[in-house]
C-alpha cells in the first residue's frame, strides 16, 4: 500500500502535541502543514493562569529521545525529587517519588518547551506553520477541514491526504466526530466536583525562591488542595483545586477579599506569608474545571485521527497530560514504521494498541487526585510510602512501585502500570493493616511477602473474570 | 416551601417511565400534562423489530404496588424461571434464576403494560395526555418546552412548574443541556461492539409455544449469542446479539439469505427449525445499536429533571431497563414525600440518593451481556450457579445470589447488590478454583466458607480504598 507520492499530511493544533507531531512528520519527510487557532506564542504572551509549567517525565523524555531534543530540552527542567507536603501550621516534610536518585519529575514552561518544538518543526522545509487559523468543523468523508483566518475574519477549506487533529480538550474534529452521527461514537465528558485557579509565589527581590525549589509542594487538605511547581525565574506557578459548591470555602463562596484572605489564614498561612499578590491573583485569574475526556474510535477511516487532548484529555493529578501526549506521537511513530503508506491500517492499529493506555491513565489520574488532597496525610499511607521508597533503595531491580511504574518505567504501558501497582498498594495497605509488616520487618521479608501477595492479587482477581 | 396552588407538571415521553410517573403524580393530585411524540400506541401498532416483550421483575412490581396495580401487571406476565441454555447441537439445560420457588422473572408485552399504565392516568382528571407533539429543546432556565405538533406540522411553547422529561435514550432535555453549555455537565454515550436485531419463533399452528414457554431461552456462543422471551400469543420474540464487524460472522458480512441461513445452520440449528420466517425478519427488521448512557446533573436548579432512560439508558442484559425506571419513581416518591412543593431540593436529594444505583445497574448489565453470551457456558460458573441454587434452597434466608440481590431483593440498592454480589461471586470463583470447595462440600461449610471470604474480600477493598 506504500504510495509513491510524498504524503500531504494536515495538523490541526500547534500545541505541544500538535507541534512534536509535526516535528516527528517532517524528519520523516511527509508535507506537513500545522494551522494553529491561537497567534504564535513565539510572538506573544500566553494568557495568565492556565497550566504554566508542568511536570515533564521519562514517557515524555522517551519522545524527546526520539526527535533528538532531549538535551534541548533537559536545559528548560527544574528537578523536583518529591512531595513536599505543608500541614495547617506549616510544618513540612518531603516524601520522595522513588528510592533511585535518578528517578525523578521536572517542572519545565509550557511555553518555552513548545516554541522549542515549533523552532525545530520549522526548521524542515516540508513543515509549514500557520497561525490564527481557527478549525470550525472537519469534513471526515472527503478529508478537508474548514477554518475561520482570524486575521481577515475568512473562511477556507484545506483538504489534505489525511488531517490528523491535536486540538485538545475542545477538539473540532470530535466535535464533528460527535455531531456528524455517521458511525457509533463512544464519548465521555466528565468533570470533577472541584475546579482550580492558578496563583502564584513570586521570587524574593534578589530573585532567589521563597521556598525550597527542587520538590513538587503540596497543601493536603483532605477535600481540597493546594501545589505548586518551581519556575526558572525564581517562581512558583500555585494552584488552587477546591469545590466549587461543597464545604465551608468552596469557590462559589469566596466571594470577597476577606472570605479569600480568612481562608488562606486558616489553611494555609504558611503559603499566604509567601503571596502578598493572593488577592490580584485569586480576583484576575480564571476558575476553570477539570474534566476527563474519552472517546472511541479515534480515527474515521484513513481520514482523520484524533491524538493527544482531543482524544483523551485527562486531569492534571498525575503529571502525565503533556507526558501521555508526547508518548502518544511515539506508538503512532512506531506504528507507521510497521504500515507507512496505509493510513488506515495505522490509525486502526494505533488506536488498538493505545487506547487501553490512555484510559488506564485517565483513571489514574482521577486515582491520584484522592491520594494527594488527602491520602498523603495519611499515616497508613505514609507508612507504605515510607517502606516503598527503602524497598527501591535497598532493591533497585526489584521493586517499582506504583508511582515509579507510571511515571519511571516507560518500557510499560499505563494499562500494565495501573494494574500491578494497584494491586501492589492493595498489597502492602492490606499486609499493614493485617500487622505482617511494619516499619522494622526485614526488608528482604518484606519484598517476599508484597511479591507473594501481589501474585495473589492478581490471580485472585484473573479467575474471579473467568479468563 | 409548600405552596398552596396546585402545581403543573409538564411530563416529556408517554412510554413506561413517563406514564407511570403520570399515574403516580395524578395520585398525587398534581396538574399532569403529558407529551408524546408518537401515536397513541392504544391506537396504532408498534413499529416491528423494537423491544416487544420485556423482563419484569420484582424492582417494578414495588412500583405496580405503589400505584395499586400489582394484580393487573400479574395478568399480563409470563414467568419465567430460568434460563435454558441450548448448545450448538440443539442439546438445552435450564439454570434456574433462584434456589427460591417464588422467586422468577417475567416477560411481559412492552405496549400491553404501557397501555395499562395510560389507561390508568387518564382515569385521573387532572392528568391530561397529548400524542404526535415531539418535544424539539427544552429552555430549563425558563421551564419552557418547545414542541412540534406532527398533526399539523406547527410548533409551540407549554410551560409549567416544573418539566421532566421521560423521553428515552434520545432525550430532548438532555440535548438542551449538553449543548447549552450553561453548566458543567457531565455525560457518557458508550455503545458495545455489539448490535441486535429481534427476530420471532411463531406459534404452532394449534397456538402452542414451539419450544418450552417458562423460561428465558439463551444461545451463547462465547462472542455472540441469541435469546427468546415469550409472547402470550404463543410467540417468542428472539434477539440475536452479534458484532457488527468482526468475527467468522458478523452484522456487516451477513448480506444475502444464503449467508443467514448458512449462519443459523451452523450455529443455532434447533432454532432454525422453529424459524420458517427468519429470512424475512432477518431482512425487514433493523440492526439497532446497544448503548450506554449516564449524565449529571439529572436536574437543573428545581425547573427540570431526567427520568428513566432520559438519564440513565442500559444495555438489556440484565433484564432491568423498564424495572430500574419503574424504580425511579418509586424513589421519587419517596423524596417528594419529605420535600413536596421544593423542586429543587426534591430532585437534588433524589439524584443523590438515586445515581449511584442507576449506574450500578448500567455497569452490572455489561458485566451479564458476557455472562449469558460466554459465562454460561464455562464449567467453573456452572459449578458456581449449582452450589449457590443449592445454597439458595437449603438456606433460603441466609444466602442470595448476585442475581438474586439485583433481581429479586428490591429493598437493597442496585449499588449495595452490586458490590457485595460481586465480592461473593470472586469468593465462590476461587473457592472452587482453589479447591476449598466443591459439589460434594457439606453445604453448611460452603456456606460458612463463602460468607468469610467475602467478608475478607470487602475488607482487603475498603482498606485499599483507605476509607
Amino acid at each position: 500500500m506504500a504510495k509513491n507520492k510524498q504524503q500531504n499530511v494536515l495538523i490541526i493544533g500547534a500545541g505541544l502535541c500538535g507541534s512534536l507531531l509535526a516535528l516527528r512528520l517532517g524528519q520523516r519527510g511527509y508535507n506537513v502543514s500545522v494551522y494553529e487557532k491561537r497567534p504564535d506564542l513565539r510572538k506573544t504572551k500566553l494568557s495568565a493562569g492556565r497550566s504554566i509549567n508542568l511536570a515533564f517525565s521519562d514517557r515524555g523524555n522517551k519522545a524527546m529521545k526520539l526527535v533528538g531534543l532531549e538535551d534541548k530540552v533537559k536545559a528548560l527542567c527544574i528537578p523536583m525529587h518529591g512531595r513536599m507536603i505543608h500541614d495547617k501550621h506549616g510544618k513540612t516534610f518531603q516524601s520522595n517519588y522513588s528510592g533511585r536518585d535518578h528517578e525523578f519529575i521536572n517542572s519545565i514552561s509550557r511555553s518555552g518547551l513548545n516554541a522549542l518544538l515549533l523552532d525545530e518543526a520549522e526548521k524542515h522545509e516540508n513543515v509549514n506553520l500557520y497561525f490564527n487559523k481557527e478549525c470550525l468543523t472537519v469534513d471526515f468523508e472527503q478529508t478537508t477541514a474548514l477554518f475561520l483566518d482570524e486575521e481577515n475574519n475568512k473562511q477556507f477549506v484545506e483538504d489534505a491526504d489525511t488531517i490528523i487533529a491535536t486540538d485538545g480538550a475542545g477538539s473540532a474534529l470530535r466535535k464533528s466526530y460527535y455531531l456528524g452521527h455517521k458511525f457509533l461514537f463512544s464519548f465521555s465528558q466528565n468533570y470533577l466536583s472541584h475546579g482550580y485557579k492558578e496563583l502564584s509565589i513570586l521570587p524574593q527581590q534578589n530573585g532567589d525562591y521563597r521556598t525550597y525549589k527542587n520538590a513538587l509542594h503540596i497543601w493536603p487538605r483532605g477535600d481540597f488542595m493546594m501545589i505548586a511547581l518551581p519556575n526558572l525565574d525564581g517562581s512558583f506557578t500555585v494552584t488552587l483545586f477546591l469545590s466549587y459548591d461543597e464545604g465551608k470555602y468552596c469557590f462559589n463562596n469566596l466571594e470577597t477579599e476577606e472570605q479569600v484572605l480568612e481562608f488562606f489564614r486558616e489553611e494555609f498561612p504558611d503559603a499566604l506569608a509567601m503571596m502578598p499578590n493572593l488577592l490580584d491573583d485569586f480576583f484576575n485569574n480564571p476558575t476553570a474545571p477539570l474534566g476527563t475526556i474519552k472517546c472511541s474510535p479515534w480515527h474515521y477511516q484513513g481520514n482523520t485521527l484524533l491524538m493527544g487532548d482531543a482524544a483523551h484529555a485527562i486531569v492534571p493529578f498525575y503529571g502525565q497530560g503533556m507526558n501521555a501526549s508526547f508518548e502518544d506521537v511515539v506508538e503512532f511513530d512506531m506504528v507507521l514504521n510497521n504500515f507507512n503508506g496505509d493510513w488506515k491500517k495505522t490509525f486502526e492499529v494505533y488506536e488498538k494498541n493505545r487506547k487501553k493506555d490512555t484510559d488506564a491513565i485517565a483513571d489514574l489520574a482521577i486515582d491520584n487526585f484522592h491520594e494527594m488532597k488527602d491520602h498523603v496525610a495519611n499515616p497508613i499511607f505514609q507508612e507504605k510510602r515510607h517502606l516503598e521508597i527503602a524497598l527501591e533503595k535497598a532493591f533497585p531491580k526489584d521493586y517499582a512501585s506504583k508511582y515509579s511504574l507510571v511515571t519511571f518505567n516507560e518500557h510499560i504501558g499505563y494499562r500494565e502500570a495501573m494494574l500491578r501497582g494497584r494491586a501492589q498498594d492493595k498489597a502492602i495497605l492490606n499486609l499493614l493493616a493485617d500487622k505482617e509488616i511494619d516499619n522494622h520487618t526485614d526488608l528482604k521479608l518484606v519484598l517476599e511477602k508484597v511479591k507473594k501477595e501481589t501474585h495473589a492479587i492478581l490471580e485472585d482477581d484473573r479467575i474471579a473474570r473467568l479468563k
